[in-house]
């Protein structure tokens, strides 16, 4: 049996959808039980795990006892006793199975943009006699940022930016590597990986994969399209917690050549040999800097336990199942040709979230987090609802979806309240 | 009345000390009831704080309230409500008193390592005319391993490794950055930092200071010694928990100037408008790269909290007649020619630990940890004790001495279980 409606029995639903119909679908969803795994607000639609998941209920008590009982009675000992050496790797081994890779080929450590930049430096270095960096202006900004500042580091280094889909004209023989974002952060849409990284190690470059809005929301074959390198993100489908630790995944096949430029004693062979030399150690460790950051390792692994118990590929259908689902209540119900998905229709052609266009996008915003309704907003116009299985019930994108025609169709979000600019959006 | 007994009494204190006396001292202590404000286990003499400071009551509670309250109910939304996106500057602000220097100097971010390649790149490119990194061996082995990976990145940079003491001469016109551990993390010895500072600014040249080992152990005046930029670990006397993150300073003088290499969305002046060209934050902001680690964030602050209801110059007080009277202990009971302090004896020209050399320290300091006296040992023969004034009593100090002088003078080290090396040692 299915765990959610299929999009071709959805497509075919002639009838107006309503909150009924979408309570059916959660008690034929096999993963309804998971949600009891996340603590979740009273009175909030939370569609913004892909900016910040939610809380895994035992992450409290996971960092309580790496708190009081590790650090406050174990002490420096903890390092050894409770394994805090190991955690990157053994963490990082958790994130594998979601990749499609080995539990030897990642590693978790400081941000996603401290790594891309520890890959990419490495990624040039495999390839020393090419001097190209492309990427695409589509790529999330600080992707593009980061290779900025590796650029000019290296006296001949070339950042190219390309616009997205392109990436294809400007392979050449002095292309060492492509950087790109897997899911669009604006529009979720899906960079065929195995096809770019095919055609990027034909013309002979290394592609360094930005997985951070990929990983937990679709399935990924780092393995099956020979990926070289990716980084990604810790906190968002992974619900990690906020500013989780980030990770890199080297293949084991460049593991003996890469050549990170933060070195630092945690990446060392021996680092309490204390050696003047550095020698790195074998393996991802050797992507490791400094000290690992215990405290917020410890709410990441909480995450993690919950993805190792789930199947991805049933997560990913629920995914589609209730993306479609809110396209469809949108569509049914929306009478504005000012609202407008900004994402691929085909669902198969778009990573975990949606995004939908207004020209008052902002304060349609935050008339639908004001009530409960939480996604965010990426300018110019762009409102992104997010999808995470493990936590969302088919009635809560009832609420979303019909909210979002609600405030839209009545002008709810026409008020001065709305259009005020907070730190964060 | 004074919190401790005076050097000069100590030094004329010509009856042998025992337990009775140290304990008379606590009772005269002055910063005894902050030792309330830590957790400490049972049974054990904790002497390690140079290497993981103890676990501060308060942290267990401010993060359980992160976690439960302001990401498992507040969300996405604490980023603004919570104030996370401040959290790295709110907390440099509160290491700056400790450093002498201004609240808006300094910023929390990454590890140590990773904060150090930041501003070793940023100090050679406050003097794009020079090309000599100088540093002293018995710098932390990291700081020579980021030196090796920035001279690595950059072709014509020429790392100088001088023996300890030895920069005057290595500076000419040609030294762009001097990069100095100011208390060295073996022996304790302190470098005359604003002597160095001055020598290094009359030559032309940056100092980039690693306060490793000098935060909350010693009264630091970066601004009376006209410092440029410094770097700092938060999880050993600021008791920020295990890998708590680290922290940057920069004087203001060069805040316009200062051009670090791994830019990213959180030092863009403004990071949710995701513009493609990177424009720095103004001042220390612009430091940060990758979204910062709230929950090990949180934990970190709790420690700088009960810092900022002491005075710092009580806290070196009692940490120098702490190890004077260490230092005494041993001396007066110790009849093993093979055990000598490797620290200065100046209390003033060291930090706040102690090393002792023993051809078996490392089985000694195993026989003192499995009667709970925590220290340390560093390779080849270096037992480290430290002393943090904030949760240690002097009749610690007396376990701890007295403990030392046992094991010594009965061989109790001697034993193949007190041999075996650990990983983390």
């Amino acid at each position: 049996m299915n765990n959610h409606i299929p999009h071709a029995d959805l497509a075919s639903h002639a009838n107006l959808i309503d909150r009924e119909y979408c309570e059916r679908l959660d008690i034929s969803d096999r993963l309804a039980e998971c949600r009891k795994q996340f603590v979740l607000p009273a009175g909030v639609a939370y569609f913004d795990g892909m900016s910040l998941g939610a809380l895994p209920k035992i992450a409290s008590d996971r960092v309580a006892a790496v708190i009081e009982s590790q650090w406050g009675e174990g002490l420096v000992r903890s390092w050894n006793t409770a394994g805090w050496i190991e955690m990157p790797q053994r963490i990082g081994g958790k994130i594998a199975p979601l990749l499609g890779a080995d539990a030897d080929e990642v590693v978790v450590a400081d941000s996603t943009s401290v790594n891309l930049f520890k890959l990419l430096v490495a990624a040039l270095r495999l390839r020393p006699d090419r001097r190209v960096i492309v990427i695409e202006s589509s790529n999330f900004p600080t992707d593009i940022y980061i290779a900025r500042g590796v650029e000019e580091l290296h006296p001949g280094v070339e950042v190219k930016i390309v616009p997205g889909g392109q990436v294809d004209h400007a392979l050449d023989d002095k292309v060492a590597v492509v950087m790109l974002t897997h899911v669009d952060f604006k529009t979720a849409e899906i960079h065929n990986m195995a096809k770019i990284t095919a055609r990027a190690r034909d013309a002979g470059a290394i592609v360094l994969w930005d997985l951070s809005h990929s990983t937990g929301a679709v399935p990924l074959d780092l393995h099956g399209c020979d990926a070289d390198l990716a980084v990604g993100c810790g906190y968002k489908y992974l619900n990690g917690g906020p500013g989780a630790p980030a990770f890199m995944f080297v293949a084991r096949h460049h593991q003996e050549q890469i050549d990170q430029p933060i070195t630092a004693w945690m990446g060392h062979a021996k680092p309490f040999d204390f050696d003047l030399n550095y020698t790195p150690a074998q393996g991802v460790k050797r992507l490791l800097s400094g000290t690992p950051m215990i405290v917020s390792l410890a709410a990441m692994e909480a995450g993690l336990d919950i993805w190792n118990q789930v199947d991805l590929h049933s997560v990913r259908e629920k995914s589609i199942a209730m993306s479609e689902l809110f396209v469809r209540i949108v569509a049914q119900r929306s009478t504005d040709p000012q609202l407008k998905l900004a994402s691929p229709s085909d669902p198969k052609r778009r990573g975990g979230h949606l995004a939908f266009q207004h020209p008052q996008g902002y304060a349609v915003m935050q008339a639908l987090i004001d009530r409960g309704v939480i996604g965010d907003f990426r300018d110019p116009d762009l409102m992104r609802f997010g999808f995470a299985p493990l936590y969302l019930r088919f009635a809560d994108v009832w609420t979303a979806a019909n909210a979002l025609v609600e405030v839209v169709e009545t002008n709810a979000w026409d008020h001065p309240r709305f259009r005020e600019r907070a730190a964060v959006t």
